[in-house]
C-alpha cells in the first residue's frame, strides 16, 4: 500500500485537475491517468507527481497505479448532449472506465479506498426537493443513465469483494477555468451585449464551487466503506439562473437589464433542483465562500483568460478543458 | 427491412439454440452470431440460415446483422459462480454486449424489434412472492447486475431513439440439452447412487420448460414498444426441488428415499421464488406440457446421451453447452 497516494483518473479534466491539486494539498502524492496532452510544468502545477496519457484500462491500471492509498475516478463522460449524440462512446467513457478501475483495485489493490464523483443527474425529474439520497433514480438522459449504472458497478463490487468506496453525487460544478455552461456562455454573451438567455431564468439549481467539491471528496476517503455510502455534492441553497447572471452582470460593470430570457422553459429541465446535504454535514463538510464571491472571482478569471482586464490572481493554468 | 429475418445472438447456447430453431420453425430466416465452434450441419439442424462465430461487437454486427425484423440477444453470461470469479468477464459477456447490440440497431436498423431474455436474479432477495414485474430490483450477484444493467440499457435506448424493444425475465429455465444444474447434477449423482443435495430441498422453484421460453419470446416480439415492457418468463407455478428430485428419481426407476438434503439452507438462496405471470398471459402466452413429462422427457434424453437407454425421440443434435 502506497500510503498517501492517490491516484485520479481524468486528471486533465476541470473537475480531476481541482481534485489533483486538492489532494496534493493534503500531502498526497499523485499520479493522474487519463484523455489529454498538457505539458510537463502544468500537470506538475496541478499537482501531479506523474502523468499518464491513455484509455482508463485494466492494463494501464496494472502497469501505473501501483496500490494507492485513494482512487479518485474521475474520468468519464462529460456532456449530456454529446450522450443522445453517440450514447456508446458515453458508456465507454463512464461505465466502461468504471468497471476497469473496480476490477483493478478488485485484483491488484483491494485496500485501496475509491471515490466516484457521481452527478445529480441520476436522480431524473424529482417530485419534490431538496432531494436526499435515498429518493428513487430516473435519469432522463444517457449521461445520467450511465453515471447511475457506474454507481451501480462499484456498490456491487464493494458489496462482493469488500471494497471501501463512497459515491459523491455533484450538482451545478462551476469554477475558474470552466469553459462552458452558464457562468462561460454568460460571460461571453453579456459582453458581447447579447443577454438573451434560454428558459425562464427562474430555473434554480445548486450551485456548488469545484474546491467545496474537492473538499467533499476528500472528506469522503474517510466515510468510504463496503456499503458504498452516498452523499450530495451541493450547498443546500438554491440560486436562480437569473440571480446567477444577475450577478455575473454586476461583476462585469454590465447593466442588469440585458439580461432577458426566451420564457420556454426546455423539455425535461425541473424547475428546482436543490440537494439535501444533511449527509455531507454529517462528514463534517461544509461549503465554503459565498457564490457572490465566487461568480465575482469566475468573472475576473474570465476577463483575465480574454485580456479584458489584467488583474492579478488567476494564473492561465487554472484553464480547464470541457471534460468535467 | 428483412421481415421475416431474425438475428439471434449467442445461438450456440442452451437457449439461444431452441429460439433459433422456435424462430425458424415460424417461418423465419434466422442469422446465429455469437461464441462456439459448431459444424455447418449442426446449426443448420437447429435452423439457422448463416452461423458468424465472434464476439458481438459493432463491426460484427454491422457487417453480418443486415436490417433484421427481429433481434433475440441471448449472448451473455451464463453462470452466477463464474460471475463472482470473474467479474469483468461477466460485464463483458452481459453488459458491453448488449450495448453493442442496442447500438447496432440505433445506428443502422432502427426499426428492428428488440427481444432481450433477463433473469429472475435481477429481482435479489423478494420479501414476498409471487413476484410481480413491478417489485423493486435488488440483485445480490454480479450475474443479477449486469443481467439488471442491460435491461437498464436496452430502456434507455429504446425510450431515447424510438426503438421497440421487451424484456422476458427468465426463472428457473430447464430442458433437454442442459448440461448443468438440478436435473443433469440429479441425473448423474443419482444413477451413481449419490442422493445427497446441498440445501434443505424445500427451495421452490418456478421451472419453465425453454420450449415455452422460447415461446414467450415470439409472443414478446408483438409486445415490443419503446416502454421496453417486462414480462415475467415463468409458469406462476411453484415446485420445490425436492419434489423435482423425486419425479426424477420416478423416471430413472430410482427408489425416491435415496434423495437426501444437507439440510443447510445456502446463503442468500431464497426459500421461494414464484413468477406472477399476469403480464405474460395478458399477451396471450401460457405454458405448454406438465413439468412431469417435461422431467420424464429429460430423463430419457439423459440416458440417451449417456448410453444407457437408447429409446428413441431425442437426437444427440439436442445437445447444449454449458452457457444459457
Amino acid at each position: 500500500m502506497n500510503a498517501r497516494g492517490v491516484v485520479v483518473t481524468g486528471a486533465h479534466g476541470f473537475i480531476g485537475r481541482h481534485v489533483a491539486r486538492g489532494f496534493a494539498r493534503q500531502g498526497y502524492t499523485v499520479t493522474g491517468i487519463g484523455h489529454g496532452r498538457w505539458a510537463a510544468d502544468e500537470w506538475r502545477s496541478w499537482g501531479l507527481t506523474d502523468w499518464w496519457e491513455s484509455d482508463i484500462s485494466a492494463a494501464i491500471l496494472d502497469e501505473r497505479a501501483g496500490k494507492p492509498e485513494v482512487l479518485v475516478h474521475c474520468a468519464g463522460s462529460g456532456s449530456v448532449a454529446l450522450s443522445f449524440a453517440d450514447p456508446l462512446a458515453d458508456f465507454q467513457r463512464t461505465v466502461t472506465t468504471t468497471v476497469s478501475v473496480m476490477d483493478f483495485v478488485r485484483r491488484k489493490s483491494p485496500g485501496t479506498r475509491v471515490v466516484y464523483p457521481s452527478s445529480a443527474s441520476v436522480y431524473g425529474v424529482v417530485a419534490e426537493t431538496p432531494i436526499t439520497e435515498d429518493m428513487p433514480c430516473a435519469p432522463i438522459s444517457p449521461y445520467g443513465m450511465h453515471k447511475w449504472i457506474a454507481e451501480r458497478i462499484i456498490a456491487s463490487y464493494c458489496r462482493h469483494y469488500s471494497i471501501s468506496a463512497s459515491i459523491v453525487r455533484l450538482f451545478s460544478v462551476y469554477g475558474c477555468g470552466l469553459r462552458k455552461q452558464l457562468l462561460w456562455d454568460g460571460c461571453r454573451k453579456l459582453t458581447a451585449g447579447d443577454g438573451l438567455f434560454a428558459g425562464t431564468g427562474e430555473e434554480v439549481r445548486d450551485w456548488l464551487h469545484v474546491d467545496d467539491a474537492v473538499e467533499l471528496m476528500r472528506v469522503a476517503v474517510a466515510h468510504s466503506n463496503s456499503a458504498c455510502p452516498v452523499a450530495n455534492g451541493g450547498t443546500g441553497q438554491g440560486v436562480s439562473v437569473r440571480e446567477m447572471l444577475t450577478q455575473l452582470t454586476s461583476c462585469l460593470n454590465i447593466d442588469s437589464s440585458l439580461v432577458k430570457f426566451s420564457d420556454s422553459a426546455r423539455a425535461g429541465d425541473p424547475t428546482v433542483y436543490v440537494a439535501d446535504v444533511t449527509r455531507a454535514a454529517q462528514w463534517g463538510w461544509g461549503p465554503g465562500q459565498h457564490w457572490h464571491e465566487r461568480v465575482a472571482e469566475y468573472a475576473a478569471w474570465w476577463k483575465l483568460e480574454m485580456g479584458i482586464d489584467q488583474s492579478p490572481g488567476y494564473a492561465r493554468a487554472d484553464a480547464g478543458n470541457d471534460r468535467t
